[in-house]
């Protein structure tokens, strides 16, 4: 747990941050949203700021007064049942409150959460609140990320974001194949520092022998399977898959274009060639599958991931799993709003571990689910094969 | 036919007249797309602007090197057959080219039309084209009032557009009806000034006796058909009205909201209380169509409409009549690429004849023809009945 | 108007007509429904006969007891406002009442009815409802040919009907154009004879000159149409259509089916080869229309059509006209369920004259004003050209 | 593995066991198919039979002569990747074959069969491949029951199937909670005797503590829930299963009819008053889950069910779990046409365990794995609760 000094620094560090990531951005690329699981910017920096006023403001600052009462109903995202859904697919068609409102409201939240934190000593309810705050707004940083780099990507003005976002790393190393023998290992997190509470309960898991990879699969392996007609052989897909290749026309990851004759991806720096060694991203967890079936192999457990992980890198990409998300075995659900959505995704999502070259630092950790329908490519996802 | 001179005087007039509308709008206001029928602002002065650089720079002025070589893909709206779809949906999924560029665009065409027009005679195709481009932009001008009406009115927050525009003007005086004569009668356009061609083809028609009223229905009178029960009352509705009426939950006209008991009016000056003697509008065909059967009349035909009008005051509402859209009896396509288009729209398709608050000044004519699918609301239509 | 003697004999021959059309099919024919459009041939069957023990039997007959109390919910068509469309889709997916319990309805609503004409001298307007649900029954004849034809003809298997009906006639004498003059002619239906509300309130029109072709466009003309590239030209087409187009992938006219490199076309015989001077059939109305934009010339308005019909022969296929339906001037609607609807389809259908190879004897007339969905193409439609 | 004399017998009471459930249809039963999870009747019984004539007599039966060479076209399901879809949404639009035709192709194939079995010995590989078409017909003897429910119980007359079937046995013993201690147990299937290939790779699982009820939940529970606002808590649902309840209007378990203010059940001998203590049905597995939620208790995983199921009775209803689906560690994909499609399904399922009233003699056992989507109602599905 950190301390309350800690956690001051820790405010402000992400405060600055969300800005940074959109200070490269033209006032009109706040405001679409071209597909409904990507929010336009100014929505992410207005719900990040109307979390702390809702829950923290709000419940623990005697005298502070609303920015402005009509703040609620926009930012809100899920909190309240009915309301939701409208409001999402809702976000794009809002041009008010207008963007400079919104760095107004984030400043004038930010002051006050300052001055709260810096004149009195909160009790330890209060301050897990301001720390989950700060992890709530890393996690919409990532998203800031790929929700910018669907709306500039999907633009036929290919517009890039800036030349220091750097998205593909190479892995500069020897494939190799780790061992992890059959036995009863633990897993989740039993640590005292921050996490989700659909990492806590940690709990014992039987594993078989396996062998995992030390590297994510790369844009030229991936390109074998292209040729090798992977996106046309029916055997690879699941059922759902093949349906959702043939209705969308999938042919190749997202971002990928090909310019006479050669493949190019569309990256936050503009488009540029494909690099080979680079590790794949932006594929959905069908394909992921497929290029494993098309191997032989298959994609780890999160239960393998979890135990294997100390021995290779990760962090430059989601990683899927086989896993579909369900609640640990000791799991019991928190109460309160802040607590009480955490069962509401278990069904229909693949987990995915690790962490992408989008996360904010101090965000993720080996213990960390993620999960997303596993369709979905606008992520920083990859993968890497076991056998 | 107008003279080059006042040609010149029209087109900056019009340029002008687009920038003054658009200059009480924040730069978010330009860039969203709420339903596919509403084009963004900022496309509206992109795609005005084009059509000049498109149909008259590039073709008149030898030396005109264009703003900018991706501009057509983006602003074209119509005249490419399957590029056209899909460009109109995402209208508002494309933060660039931002607003300050568009201005930049019109800044730079409207020069380089300026630079032509006043250093040499253009012929009279050339002087045509260019009278076009100017009535072509007025009606983006009414687009961009109820555009705008539609992006600020659907914001829960219901910002203002400005205090000046007047919507809703009061027909002060006593309803009659006005007798015509069964007879042979002459409709269409024979004038030489500018018109569509949809217009002309001048031709004979026979009309029974009917006569018609002086007012359109107002929003005192509406009431009395709403809470009559006409919304629940199959009998007055055309089957796929009824439909309509059913999945949309409609129940009054657009941009009406009861609070607290009373009806309310969202204008472009805001939400105000609805004024009972204002006539009603953004209604339907069916809505219009259902109150005339209510009332045991009904809606004028554009033959008599056009034929009656001399006797009453018009151009506050668009008017529905019973005509379906169709050509008229000498119609002959034009060939090129700006008359191609003009039988596209030719089914399934209402007209409307006058005019409303929101038309250009000179922009419209007792032989205008105006269309919309029976369904839409966001235009300022209205109606008056026959009997 | 008819006397109750020739009342009892055109009842009589109607319902037989009926049973005879059904008499080629096997039990599970009558069963299925493959869109919506089409209803299957036991509800046809059941729905007449619901008719005219709703509308006569209930009415007139005093001492009659109802067949079965839960009829009237499964063969209403659209007579209820609420229950009409769940029923309408689900028509198909109805096992029961099956088949011999349908026919038994039939025998013992049809003894009812006889029963009733001829027990005792029934007043003017018991007579004319008797008259009317004879010519429903009628209407129900044809859908039950196109009916059948769309479920057979949509089997991948290709059963034939029977080898008797008859449904692609030659016209066999040259091409010429008819001369009509400019003027004042008078439509609608004065006889005395059973027409429809719609054909009613005859009145005057203004025609200006034109020429209409003596035959319908045939097979091989509308090949050279296909040929020449007509369903790629999105300029022959309206929007809706060229949206309607591309999205079935629209590229013959139904029924009709390239093997081995030659046109066949499936008819109630079985699959045959395409003939290449019968009447082209089974298209929409925006096909018609993009075959006369292609020919440079149209096709005939409602009026048109009913002025020059006598001098050219018609009756093998419903002619699409221009006309959008919509009522007559005088047309004043008649109180009561079975009039309270004709004013319901009045909107974005366009009228077809003549009748077609499966039209009842008797049914048809040279007022009688068909109309459709300009994309349905089940009926026996066809069309011929104005200049 | 079956001998080739128990195999005959298998084979000849399987045969007889389909045409058994279908003696009490009409032939308009056979043919609707009301949803797309729904096939008709008649398709099930031709599609079994397709079975064995194209992987059986086809590759073992030298001389055998096709019954028909288009059956394989109207039969296959899903054993072609492109024209499966199109089949399965149209299976209930085809009226030909006609039920009599597929008796005869029916007999057909059971008597080359037999004679087949009886004239000469099979090797392993074939008499595996009887084996399995024995159990596909069983599986499709389960859905033929609960095809037919569907089919009777969504006609507005509720005819009923027969007097026979017994869907709700009473559990007439108290609940108790059974005690399972934490510790590595196997699963899987070792036996010899016939598995599908989803059971095997037996293997090593780590469980937790658990108590599990010895009762599946009951109708007079479900109540309980219903009218403590169970479907109108959204905390107790799931993201996706909230927008289902709500899209679909969900409010109680499928099949049940509140009628003058008391639940009836409509089961295969019609419309019955609801029976407190049988075990609940047709519900679904966001249902089960939410029920769970509700009571501070949880769904068992498919190994918990699978290491308990000696504890308690089951077969009455197929248990939802809250396992997704997905492959044991070792399985490894078979090859060839019958083994191909094991893995196509294993995304966005959920695992079911035991067996339901409607499973046919000898189908199931307790190491059978089957799987559904989590919103299907249409099974004989309940469940048990852990805690």
């Amino acid at each position: 747990m950190l301390s309350q000094q800690e956690l001051i620094q820790l405010f402000q560090e992400t405060r600055k941050d969300s800005e940074h990531i959109c200070s490269f951005l033209e006032t009109e690329d706040y405001v679409v949203q071209p597909i409904v699981d990507v929010s336009p910017p100014k929505w992410h920096l207005g719900h990040t700021t109307w979390f702390f006023e809702e829950f923290v403001l709000k419940k623990y600052a005697d005298s502070h007064k609303l920015f402005d009462d009509n703040t609620a109903y926009v930012f809100n995202s899920y909190y309240e049942s009915v309301g939701d859904k409208v409001i999402r697919t809702n976000r794009g068609n809002l041009s008010r409150p207008t963007v400079a409102w919104i760095y107004d409201f984030r400043k004038y939240v930010t002051n006050a959460m300052l001055e709260l934190l810096n004149s009195q000593q909160l009790d330890e309810q209060a301050l897990s609140v301001v720390e989950i705050g700060c992890h709530h707004e890393k996690q919409h940083q990532e998203l800031l990320y790929t929700d910018i780099k669907y709306i500039l990507g999907n633009n036929p003005l290919f517009p890039k974001y800036n030349d220091e976002f750097e998205e593909n790393p190479i892995q500069d190393f020897k494939r190799e194949w780790l061992m992890v023998p059959e036995g009863v290992y633990e897993i989740g997190n039993k640590s005292d520092d921050f996490c989700y509470d659909n990492e806590k309960g940690a709990h014992k898991t039987f594993l078989c022998d396996f062998e995992v990879s030390n590297k994510l699969v790369t844009n030229a392996e991936f390109i074998e399977f292209i040729e090798a007609g992977g996106y046309k052989d029916v055997l690879l897909w699941h059922a759902e898959a093949w349906d959702w290749v043939n209705e969308n026309n999938i042919n190749s990851p997202f971002y990928w274009h090909k310019i006479d004759g050669k493949w190019h991806q569309y990256t936050l720096n503009g488009l540029i060639k494909l690099i080979p060694d680079a590790p794949v991203t932006h594929i959905s967890y069908y394909e992921a599958f497929a290029y494993a079936q098309w191997k032989g192999m298959r994609l780890p457990t999160e239960q393998e991931w979890e135990t294997a992980q100390q021995y290779f890198e990760w962090g430059s990409r989601w990683e899927w799993t086989e896993s579909a998300y369900s609640p640990y075995p000791n799991y019991t659900k928190p109460d309160g709003a802040l607590g009480e959505y955490n069962g509401k995704f278990m069904v229909n999502q693949k987990v995915l571990r690790g962490g992408s070259v989008a996360t904010s630092a101090k965000h993720t950790r080996h213990t960390y689910r993620n999960f997303f329908h596993p369709q979905l490519r606008w992520q920083f996802t990859g993968f890497r094969l076991v056998k």
